[in-house]
């Protein structure tokens, strides 16, 4: 059985970092599936992420049913579907964030594909779509994914891929465990950031497919480590390596 | 009657907040009209926002005399006119802040226009006015607007909206209490923020229409809420639910 | 006599606000002319802003030569003279600001004019000239200004203005007291940051002459003490207000 | 015999310093070479600069092989090949650096060329090239640095000079001490940022060869010590000046 507190520790550090790292703000989320039961998963009631505690950790369904203890703790996120729907439809993904990253956003409305210009941020990948909600839901929505309809739709574009931006919204982007995700995510807004600076100087010379794919593959989890204990010290959490969190992206053998 | 002495703390935390988010430097200020007399207001001597008090708060009439004991806690702000002539004009506004929101200035002394291009950012609208003083009172003034004429003038430029931007100097925005009008502020901010990253990429898709009425109508007060203890948490402040705050735009009810 | 220790006090504060506003950061310095002796000034031995204290102001002649008790605190910067040159050719300045603000440096290196935008920045002044050392030292110079023929060329190349910008280098900024060089160095550097990015953004329409000398003569001594006591808040020192400190620019009662 | 022990203080502290400028984040590393013997040198365990304490620091042969008492504190960079095989090649440097610095990365994705543009910027040189790993080791590597044959590579294209751009990854920065390569990196961030901007506005006026071989020159050790002492204080390390670390470029007496 796996160790629950820890988890919520995990999910309440990861807020905390992402925060920290200008990812979030009072806004956006992030959830870890159920490392015993794969059709549940684990998120903060509707909190900002630099608030929130432990006790604000919640368990759904993967239709984004309120789970376990009554009363909960409080209202859940309008948007938890878009984190079941992706946990429903990517049974590799562990970790999900839902982010409204400042330097990616402009990336959601204009005709710039945000691709990586650096080796750190080569796991977001070569081919990062844009969902735009009014496909097929219409122009006069208000954005928000609060539906399974919309949050499977937006499953859809992101496919197996690790990111989708969502245009005049934010994006999603996805792991195979809590510090994979928050390591991309905020590698992706400083990707973002510096790419933003290289158009804005001529052309640009991105990664190529095959430097994607290899710094991608290669990266061992002793790289998401020292990120990770990095943040924990600046946002003044114990940083703790657990099992649990060893998804198998990275075993503690290769560390 | 209303607590005068929660408003006033109101009043220090949404000052204290909108410092720290960047949207008031050592000028600018934000009002909020009487509770129990619509005549009157709210408003801090002329004192910088992270360093006025409780004891700093001030009472005046909408063409902007002060009211109260003598003698008064301060000079007050030479600029306190605007806020009495929108609240005169706009009998639906309960705050007004006047800023010099750094992104935002930009665009008031350029063609372009301020669009929101995120759905946070949609309750700033779709037509966003610039107010130029030059146009009536000629193109040697200070900028300042000292008097109700000016102000009044600035008024008929906001017209029903919640924003106006002002040439050369930074925007007036208004909301149905001290929160909506706090959150507005720090999210336009954002927005222009992102929005010159996003022009210097090329064509801009903006939210239609339909997607601000939309995001803008829907938008509950726990939206609100997230953001307020969120930054309350930030400044140091209690963070606190009170009745009075509650205006026509939301109601405990819809938490 | 004047309280000599009340303006070492004031000086020390001035550095610790322009370190903590991005004006100066290691390197940079601002000096102070003695009240009482319109020949000498007082500015820190060669040291950072951050970290120098009352013990390391020195009183220097006009020709940067080193006034005062043996030994001295330590080296003085090698840039003295530029406050040097320009204390002597301005009798109406009494404090002057050499730094290396980092947005208003492209304007030093570019055909763009820096030129304010908004009200709070007036006081720069419509026409800004750009002092190149090259001019009348060569093309092999460090770029240093470190005897007092190089500083009372600047000094010519500044006139009657109250900033000149020095190409691959930096500004000067001279004002009739501490804090008003203090509080219109800090708000060039926003101008400039501001402007930038108007400018990216197309056609800009500047502050009119009309309105600059409007904004400038207007602005009345409060505005400089509303800065100030903001900003002594921001680096915690204590905020004081010194006869001294009001030079012929304002007056205590029109406060 | 040198004090190692200030030695590995020393890089403690550069490492603070790297990432409170932001020229470090949770990756990036500063080696310097064993002031007795040239054939090694020091730097810490793989661990993020913010954390990594004087027990982290370790002994390296030129080729990278761990030096020292059994067992070691720690898992080596995979990078450390990069400070070996530029130790080798270039007896004159002391100190090297290995970044990510984010206003330089995007030159080394572009045509443009990095050039310095004000004077505290000039060490870097009129020549900064940007080393390809694609070149010699083809499309498909993760960019990682990590064995000697990639660093000697890497060193070829360095040089002679004090900065080589590596494309879509950072840079290396080598210096005759600790002190001089951790200034010249914190400028070489600055004057990317400052340089993006002032590319933004149009032709820019970069320093002459004359212009930067004078100002590097005659750059006194007292004023890396204004910087070193500044940044003590931000970190919170105490300041100290220690005889190993004057190397050749200065040396106490010209203080």
């Amino acid at each position: 059985m796996a160790d629950l507190d820890a988890l919520r520790q995990e999910l309440v550090t990861a807020n905390r970092i992402l925060a920290k790292e200008n990812v979030l703000d009072s806004f956006g989320h992030i959830s870890c599936r159920h490392p015993d039961n794969p059709n549940h998963f684990f998120m903060s009631r509707a909190r900002a992420p630099e608030v929130l505690t432990e006790e604000d950790i919640m368990e759904f369904t993967l239709t984004g049913e309120v789970v376990g203890p009554t009363p909960a703790p409080g209202k859940p996120y309008s948007e938890r579907f878009i984190h079941g729907a992706i946990l429903e439809a990517r049974p590799d993904v562990v970790s999900v964030i839902h982010n409204h990253s400042p330097s990616v956003i402009p990336f959601s409305v204009t005709g710039r594909k945000m691709r990586p210009i650096m080796h750190m941020c080569a796991p977001i990948g070569n081919d990062i779509p844009t969902w735009d909600i009014r496909t097929k839901f219409g122009d006069a929505t208000n954005l928000l994914v609060t539906n399974m309809d919309m949050a499977r739709d937006l499953a859809k574009t992101l496919g197996g891929r690790r990111v989708s931006l969502m245009r005049g919204h934010g994006s999603v982007i996805v792991g195979k465990s809590v510090r994979e995700v928050v390591f991309n995510a905020n590698y992706m807004e400083k990707n973002a950031d510096m790419l933003i600076k290289a158009l804005g100087m001529g052309e640009v010379e991105y990664l190529s497919d095959g430097e994607v794919a290899t710094a991608d593959k290669g990266r061992a989890g002793f790289t998401l480590e020292r990120g990770w204990e990095n943040w924990c010290n600046k946002v003044g959490r114990p940083y703790i390596s657990q099992e649990w969190e060893m998804g198998p992206g990275f075993s503690k053998t290769d560390q």
